[in-house]
C-alpha cells in the first residue's frame, strides 16, 4: 500500500509540471466534453484527499427524476438522493485511493429512456497536503477591499448582466472599479512594504442590487465576480503572490448567501435557509420589518445559562435582511460548504482562509468544517471573525481550549479584538492607575489564557472598523506606536489597506464607505499616486517606511515570529515589551511623556541586556544598553541586538 | 486502626460534652500552671486533627540558648530551630494519635543550668472537622465593620494602654467605639433581616497610631483588641450566632501586619519581612519614601510574560509604609500563619474564612495555606479577595481552575467584582446596543469560564467600595432592583451593613471613613435608631422591609440555592432571569422602562410556566403565566411558583 502511495505521488508531480498535457491526454477517455446540465458542483474534483468522498450537487430541470450513473476506475456511486425540489439531485460518490486523474461522463437516464449527460473532471493535486503552510505568525497580512484599491481593468468597470451594472466613484457605497488585476498590478508594492500575505475581501460573484461592492452577499460560491476578474486572474494573484513567498488568504462566508444567489429562486430543501418558511411566505414583500434578523447575541455560543429562544435568534436570524442564513444542520448544505471550501483552497493553492461572521452560524457545523480542513491540510490556517472585546470569548473559539461545555474547536485563529480596543484605549487615554498603557501591559497579560497566543490575529483596524489613524484622534506618534507594538506582539498581524498612508474616515468616523475608501494611485486619473510616491505629503511618505522598515526587520526576526515576551508594567508613562530568542532581542518602548525622560535601565536588568549594543530599527542609530535611557520623543522605539 | 479511631471519637464527643471538667482533670497532672516564657504561640493547640504536626514559636530573652524538652505521653519533640535572634525558639513537635487532651510543661535548660517553664495545653477538640461546613450559596452574608456598628460596651471606648487611647466619633478615620458586644446585642436584628452568616472585618488587636479601627493592620494574631473586647466575647459572638444556625466568618490577614506588631521590634529571622533591610536601615526615618511599597500589579500572578522585577514588586513590596509585608517564603512565618488560622476555626468554630489581599503574598504559599485548612476541614469555606474586574484573573484562582501555569488554589471562592461593576454599570447606562442591561446578561454569561459559580461571593458594595445607594445616584429602584438580582443569582451574596437603610457616602463618594460610617442605633444617644425602626424614614422602612422578604425567602429556596440558570437576553428595557429547581421556579424580572409596557410571554415559553400561578415575593400577588406581562414600574419584580 506505502508503495502505491509513492507511485501516485511521482504521478501528481509529473502532473503538476505537465498539467495542460495530461488533462488532454486523460480527456480522450470520453468523446467530448458535454454539458447537458445546468450546474454539478463542486465543477471539478480532485483525486489523492485523506477523505475519498464526494458529494455533487446537480441542478437541472426534472433532474430528481433521474437516475445517474458513472463509469470510470475506482469511482462509485454511493448513494443518490433527492430533494424537495424536483430539479436537484445529490450524489454521493466514492473515490479509490487508486483512482487516476481523468474525465469521465455523469449519466442520467430519466423514467422514459431519454438520457442526459455531464463530463467531469477528477484533478490530480498540484501540491501535497502537508505543502499547503498558512500564514503564521512570521507573516504580516495585508488586508484589501478590492472594489477600493486599485482598478487594474477599465473593461470590467460596466457589466450589464448583473444588477449593479456599472460604477460610481461618487457614492462610497456603489462600487468603484477595483479588481484583481489592480492587486495583481501592485503586488510588488505590497511586498515592498514587508507584507508576507494578502487577504482581500470575498471576491466571488455578488450579484446584488446594492452594495455588492463589499462582498459579503456571495451569489455563487464557484464564481468570480466578472467586475473584479475571473478565476484565471484570481489563480494568477495567487502564483504572483507564490513567486514572492507570500499567501493568498481567501475570504469566505459560510453563515449566509447574498439573496441573489442562484438557489434562493428554487431551494432545494425546505430547511435549506434559517427561517425559509417566513422568507418564502413574505419574500413578494420582502423587507427589514418581514425579515426574521439574527439578534446578535453571540454569547449564546458560550453562555450556559442561555436560553434556546437567543441561541436561535443568534445563529438562526439573518444577519441582514438582503443575506439569506444559511441552515448547516441541512446536511447537504453542510457539505456543500465544507467542499466548496476545499475546493479553493486546492484551486488557488492558498495560504489561509478568513471566516466571515464565524460565532453566527450552527457551531459544531464550524467545528467540523474547519475540522475537515485541517484534517486535509495539517499546516493550514484559518482564521474566524469574532467581534468580541471579551478574552473569554476570543479563547473559547480557539483549538485546543479546555472549554467546560466540551466544545471542540478547530479553529487556529481567532481575532484580537480585545487587543485591539487595549491599544486604541490605552493611546488615547491620559496615563492614570487604571488607565492609559496599564490597557495594553494588562490586555497582553490575559494572553495567559489563550491556548496558542501566537495563533490570534491582531489588527488595529479593518475594513469593520474606524481607521487607526482616526480612531487615534490623527496624531502619527499615537498611530506608529500602535502599528510598531502590534507588530512586535507574538500574534499574527493584519494591517488595512491605506493605513501606510494615513487613510481616515475622520470626516464620519465609523462610515463603512468611508472606510474603504479608494487607495489613491489605484485609478488612472488619480493625481495623489500612493504606488510611485508622487503626490504624498510627508507623514504619508515617512510612514510607508516606517511600516517598510518594521516589517521588513519583522520578516526575518525569529524573535518576534517566535521568541519569549517579557514586559514590565508601566512606568513613568513608559512601557517597555522584550521579545528574546537565542542571541536576538527586540526592545519596543512605548512613552506618552511630551518632555524628556531618563530612565534608570536598572529595573530592566533580567533582560541581560547590559553593556551591549542595540540598533534602532527606524533610525539606524546605535544604542548602547548602559545605566539608563533617554528618551527625547512621545512615541516608540523599537530596538534590536541583531546587526542586519 | 479503624477501630482504634472509633475509640478516640468517643473521647472527643465525651470531652465536648464535659470540656471544663475534663480540662481540670488533665490540670492534675503537672504541678501548677507556670508560665516563665513571654510568648508561646500557638497558645494552646487541638488534638485528633489529621496533620499530626505543631511548631511552637517561643519568644523570651535569650531563650534561643536554652534547650527544650517536654515529657507528656504521645508528644515528641522533633525538631528545635534558633533563629537569627537569639530571643526566639521554634519547636517542631509530634502528636501521636494517641494522645489525650491535657497540659504539660515544657522546660528551657540553659547551658548554666537554670531553667524555665511553660505549661502548654493540648485540648480536646468541640466538633469533627467535616461538621465544620464553610458558608455556601445557601447563605447570604452581613458584613460589618464592628467600630461602626453598635457600641455595646461604653467601658472599652478608653484604653490607656494602646496607642489610639480614646474614641473620636467626629473623624471618620478615628475608632468610633463599634464592638463584639455591639454585634451580639444585634444579632436578632441580622437574622430577623434574613441573613444567615456573618462576616465582621478584623477584630484582632491593632495597636496602631492611626486607622486602628479598620483592623487590618494586626498587631497580635493571638489577641481579640480590647477595644472590641476579648476572646470570650468573641466566642460567645460565634455562640450566638450558632444557636440561630448562622454562620461566623473571621476576616484574615496573611499578608500584611501593623507595623505595630510585637514581633517588628525584635525579628526572628532575617527574612521574616519582605525588604526587612529596607525597613531596618530606615526605620528611624520611616515614612512613605523610605518604605518600598508594592506596585500592585496583580496580574504578575497569572501573566506569562510579567518580569520577575514586576512580580516581586506586587509580592513584596509593603501594602502601606504601616503594614510591613510579611515573606511566606520563610518557613516558620509560613507555618505561623497556617496554624493561627486552624487555631481560630477551632477556636471560634468558625463558619468560613475571609483572606484579605489574597493576590499580594506568595501564591503557593496561598495554595498552601488554603489547601492545609480544606484538608483538615473538608466542608470548610474561604474567601480571597482579588479585586479583579477580569473575569479570567478571578477564574484563575478558583479551586478547580485548569491554569496554563500549572498553578492549583485551593479557594473556593474568589469574589465577583466583575458583576459588581456589571451590575452598576448596567443600572446606571441607558439602554444601548452594548450598554445597560446587557452588562448583567454578558456579565453573567462569563460564568461558562468558572469552575464552580455558585461558590463565588457576590456584593453590589463592600467596606472598600461606594455604597450602592450612591453609586446607584440615590435611585431607590435601581438599588432594590442591585440587590433582588444579586441575590437570586448562582451566588453567595454579601451585603455591607446598612444597605438595608440606605446608607450612603454621597457627601463624599469613596471615601473609606465615610463608606464605614456609624449604623444609626447602634450609639446611646442615637435619635434614629435602625435596630428598632425609631427614626428611620419611609424609604429606610421600606427597604428594610424588601431585604427581609427576599433573604427570608431566598433562605429556603432550593432553586436560588442550587437550581438550574436560564435568561433571556435584555429586550425592550427588559431582563428575564430564571432559578429553576424541581417545582420551584423563581422569576426576576428587571425593568428599565418609565412608561408602563405590555410583553408577550411567548418569548418564555420554554421555561414551562404557561398557566401557572406565581406570586409576587414582595408584594404578596398572585400572577398567572398567561399570554403576556404589564409591567408598570420600573424596578425588579421576584415571582415564585412556590406557594409558601
Amino acid at each position: 500500500m506505502k508503495n502505491l502511495i509513492l507511485i501516485f505521488v511521482v504521478v501528481f508531480l509529473f502532473s503538476c509540471q505537465n498539467g495542460e498535457q495530461k488533462k488532454m491526454e486523460f480527456s480522450k477517455e470520453v468523446t467530448a466534453v458535454i454539458n447537458e446540465i445546468e450546474r454539478v458542483e463542486p465543477p471539478n474534483w480532485f483525486i489523492g484527499f485523506k477523505d475519498n468522498s464526494l458529494q455533487l450537487l446537480v441542478k437541472e430541470e426534472n433532474i430528481g427524476a433521474s437516475n445517474p450513473s458513472i463509469s470510470y476506475n475506482g469511482v462509485t456511486i454511493e448513494k443518490v438522493s433527492r430533494a424537495k425540489s424536483n430539479n436537484y439531485l445529490f450524489i454521493d460518490v466514492r473515490i479509490d485511493a487508486s483512482t487516476i486523474a481523468g474525465v469521465f461522463n455523469i449519466d442520467f437516464t430519466f423514467n422514459d429512456g431519454t438520457k442526459k449527460t455531464h463530463t467531469y473532471e477528477l484533478k490530480s493535486r498540484e501540491k501535497q497536503s502537508d505543502t499547503y503552510v498558512g500564514f503564521n505568525s512570521s507573516d504580516a497580512i495585508y488586508l484589501i477591499t478590492p472594489d477600493r484599491f486599485a482598478n487594474g481593468d477599465e473593461s470590467n468597470n460596466i457589466n450589464l448582466e448583473l444588477k449593479e451594472t456599472a460604477i460610481d466613484r461618487s457614492d462610497n457605497y456603489k462600487r468603484h472599479g477595483g479588481d484583481l488585476q489592480g492587486i495583481i498590478n501592485h503586488v510588488d508594492y505590497i511586498s515592498d512594504l514587508g507584507f508576507t500575505a494578502v487577504w482581500p475581501t470575498p471576491l466571488l460573484l455578488n450579484d446584488m442590487a446594492e452594495s455588492s461592492y463589499h462582498g459579503y452577499a456571495i451569489t455563487d460560491y464557484y464564481k468570480v465576480d466578472s467586475r473584479f476578474g475571473n478565476l484565471s486572474l484570481y489563480k494568477k494573484l495567487a502564483d504572483e503572490l507564490r513567486k514572492r513567498d507570500m499567501k493568498l488568504i481567501m475570504d469566505q462566508v459560510a453563515n449566509h448567501c447574498g439573496i441573489g444567489h442562484w438557489w434562493v429562486k428554487d431551494l432545494p430543501f425546505d430547511d435549506w435557509l434559517n427561517h425559509q418558511k417566513n422568507y418564502e411566505e413574505n419574500k413578494d414583500n420582502w423587507n427589514i420589518e418581514t425579515s426574521i434578523g439574527s439578534n446578535h447575541r453571540r454569547t449564546t455560543n458560550q453562555d450556559l445559562y442561555a436560553s434556546e429562544a437567543d441561541r436561535k435568534g443568534n445563529n438562526e436570524g439573518w444577519f441582514s435582511p438582503k443575506m439569506p442564513d444559511l441552515n448547516q444542520r441541512n446536511p447537504f448544505l453542510a457539505k456543500y460548504i465544507i467542499q466548496n471550501s476545499i475546493w479553493w483552497i486546492e484551486t488557488l493553492g492558498l495560504g489561509g482562509i478568513r471566516q466571515d461572521t464565524y460565532p453566527y452560524p450552527d457551531k459544531e457545523f464550524m467545528s467540523n468544517w474547519a475540522g475537515t480542513i485541517m484534517n486535509e491540510y495539517p499546516n493550514f490556517s484559518i482564521v474566524g471573525e469574532e467581534w468580541s472585546y471579551n478574552p473569554l470569548i476570543v479563547g473559547y473559539w480557539q483549538k485546543g481550549a479546555n472549554n467546560k461545555d466540551g466544545y471542540k474547536s478547530n479553529l487556529k485563529s481567532p481575532m484580537d479584538f480585545p487587543m485591539q480596543k487595549a491599544i486604541v484605549e490605552g493611546l488615547n487615554e491620559e496615563e492614570e492607575w487604571d488607565k492609559g498603557l496599564i490597557k495594553l501591559y494588562e490586555g497582553l497579560a490575559n494572553d495567559f489564557h489563550y491556548t496558542t497566543p501566537k495563533d490570534i490575529l491582531i489588527f488595529v483596524d479593518n475594513h469593520d472598523k474606524t481607521r487607526v489613524f482616526t480612531e487615534l484622534w490623527q496624531d502619527i506618534r499615537k498611530v506608529k506606536t500602535a502599528l510598531s507594538y502590534m507588530l512586535v506582539l507574538p500574534r499574527i498581524p493584519q494591517v488595512y489597506y491605506g493605513t501606510e498612508i494615513l487613510m481616515n474616515d475622520t470626516a464620519n468616523p465609523g462610515d463603512h464607505g468611508l472606510i474603504r475608501s479608494d487607495f489613491p494611485g489605484g485609478w488612472k486619473d488619480d493625481t495623489i499616486n500612493a504606488f510611485t510616491g508622487e503626490g504624498l505629503n510627508e507623514y504619508q511618505k515617512d510612514m510607508q517606511s516606517f511600516v517598510t522598515k518594521i516589517l521588513n526587520y519583522r520578516k526575518h526576526s525569529a524573535a518576534i515570529h517566535d521568541g519569549k515576551t517579557l514586559h514590565f508594567a508601566p512606568f513613568m508613562g513608559t512601557y517597555f515589551l522584550f521579545r528574546i530568542k537565542d542571541d536576538e532581542t527586540v526592545v519596543h518602548i512605548i512613552n506618552k511623556n511630551e518632555q524628556p525622560i531618563t530612565l534608570d535601565l536598572k529595573r530592566y536588568e533580567e533582560v541581560g541586556l547590559s553593556g551591549k549594543k542595540l540598533k534602532n530599527i527606524i533610525t539606524g542609530e546605535d544604542f548602547i544598553w548602559n545605566d539608563e535611557i533617554h528618551l527625547t520623543e512621545k512615541g516608540s522605539i523599537i530596538l534590536t541586538t541583531k546587526n542586519n
